[in-house]
């Protein structure tokens, strides 16, 4: 979708690139001149030099605001990839229905789940608001074609091709012609039963370890937390089987979730997403696979999905001209 | 090392498997007798049905006993890797190095880390007790040559090969002839400055998120976590950069440090470490590579490295039998 001419080369060293230059030159009789060396730049040099067009505003109207005891939590829906389980949990959040519901499992290195306590009752169970459904098609994947896909150019054992859709690690399979959304840390994901099209995005997960991408097309990605991780990977693990807690009193609560447009100005998160599909981007993923600053000794020369950074940021203020 | 007949098919699903031979039995007219299949066996299944020597008992002379507010936290040193850092550990544990210390810092997807806060202060940092040495060589390979290694059949976008190593996850390249230990999820690494030779062992630290592997060959490893890891995963994050904790109330202490050899008979971590040379171990890797368990929807037929299980136990309490 966006230059590729810069990620193409990216696995090389840059040591490596320059023996390629000078070896093609090599026929010249004289040599080559002296090149002075480009310094590193680290993720945090490239980022301090981006510029505005380098990033996009959260999608306010995608983006759900979880307020736990520990603080807020934001996460960012994908309606290009699930639509139908997208558009009901805004419709549940909307409703108010995770208000007062919980974290109801903690596993280490794997997941946090959040819902309804007494979901698997139907007497009990929290009754769903208007414009919500119990029932939606699973969306483990969706056609590859049309999708601004920006290919990562190391391999993946997971996938055939790995890479980017708008600040989100994704996958694709050019002999199937779908694409997916990839279980990197903080993606989100709805839960499901043994049923295939068992999930309605009640019950959601957040990836809290290393990435299982063995779930990738085996259900929905819904979207990823753009702000709070911190405070998701931190819940105690619970103590029964699949990190589930025993007693209510060991769920973390959900005090409030709110959709991010329909707060109230001051509280809306305000946050910006760094785009993924520039050049900027492909020079993180390049200052990433092979680092060069003093302290490593030895750069990777690759660079896995889910260790490519995804950076957010507090949205700059803007500057006001008086008239 | 050990047997390979199993491993080397196990990227194929059962099917392929059985398309294959059914392929190469193509000549013959008659159709090849039905199969009944073979039931699918989760990791669970294989491990109920463990034998005595799939498992090994932990090393009490390498294993080190961390005592947390939160509970037990025990590592098990790996001196067939790194023999100068593993015998500086125990003699700093030894020595009651650690007694009173606190983890410093705890950074959100990357590591948590232990140490002497003032250990950059030549003035008030603590002494080393007898027999811990303040400069070590760096050990951030090994040479490959007699280690019993198995290896994964799977790709692995960091090493020329990945594999198993006595109950640690470990890669190799053939090239150079180096083996090393991969930063999985509990890995336990030795911080060092700058320097490729600053480390002593004395400012320990674990993977607590994402397998940081580019740190694979740049750093030392000692070892791994074998039981705790769901305490050390949920030290809240540090406020300052890198995860440090700003001020000493913020650090979680380590109340005490012992050897699991010093500790007496009753104190000792029981615990077995599942052999991962044997053929119960390639089973529970395709068991997780190809999941056929109903829920999963599409067998993944890859395994990360990081996510291969390496499972411990507590040991069995041996039958006693009457004279």
């Amino acid at each position: 979708a966006a230059s590729r001419t810069t990620s193409e080369v990216l696995p090389m060293t840059r040591a490596a690139v320059l023996a390629t230059l000078v070896a093609a030159a090599g026929c010249a009789a004289a040599p080559p001149p002296p090149t002075k060396p480009t310094p590193y730049r680290s993720m945090g040099d490239l980022l301090a030099a981006s510029k505005p067009e380098d990033w996009r505003p959260l999608r306010l109207e995608d983006a759900v605001v979880l307020e736990l005891p520990a603080g807020r939590v934001v996460l960012e829906l994908a309606p290009a990839f699930a639509p139908r389980h997208a558009a009901n949990v805004k419709a549940l959040v909307k409703g108010g229905y995770l208000d007062g519901l919980a974290i109801l499992r903690s596993q280490d290195n794997f997941v946090v789940q959040w819902g309804d306590p007494d979901g698997d009752d139907e007497q009990k169970a929290r009754p769903f608001p208007p414009g919500a459904e119990k029932h939606l098609p699973a969306e483990f994947t969706r056609p590859a074609g049309g999708l601004p896909f920006h290919r990562l150019p190391d391999p993946d054992g997971w996938a055939p091709e790995a890479g980017f859709v708008d600040g989100l690690a994704a996958a694709r399979d050019p002999a199937s012609g779908e694409a997916w959304l990839a279980h990197c840390y903080g993606a989100v994901g709805a839960g499901r039963g043994e049923a295939a099209d068992s999930s309605n995005g009640a019950e959601l997960y957040v990836v809290i370890g290393h990435a299982p991408r063995q779930l990738d097309r085996n259900i929905t990605v819904v979207g990823r937390v753009v702000e709070g991780m911190e405070l998701l990977a931190v819940v105690p693990r619970g103590p029964a089987p699949m990190g589930f807690f025993e007693k209510p009193e060991q769920r973390v609560p959900i005090r409030r979730a709110r959709l991010a447009a329909d707060l109230p100005d001051a509280e809306r998160p305000r946050l910006d997403v760094l785009r993924t599909d520039t050049p900027l981007f492909d020079a993180i993923l390049e200052a990433r696979r092979n680092r060069r600053d003093g302290w490593y000794k030895r750069p990777a020369g690759h660079l896995d999905l889910c260790l490519a950074p995804l950076p957010v940021r507090p949205a700059p203020i803007p500057v006001r001209v008086s008239p």
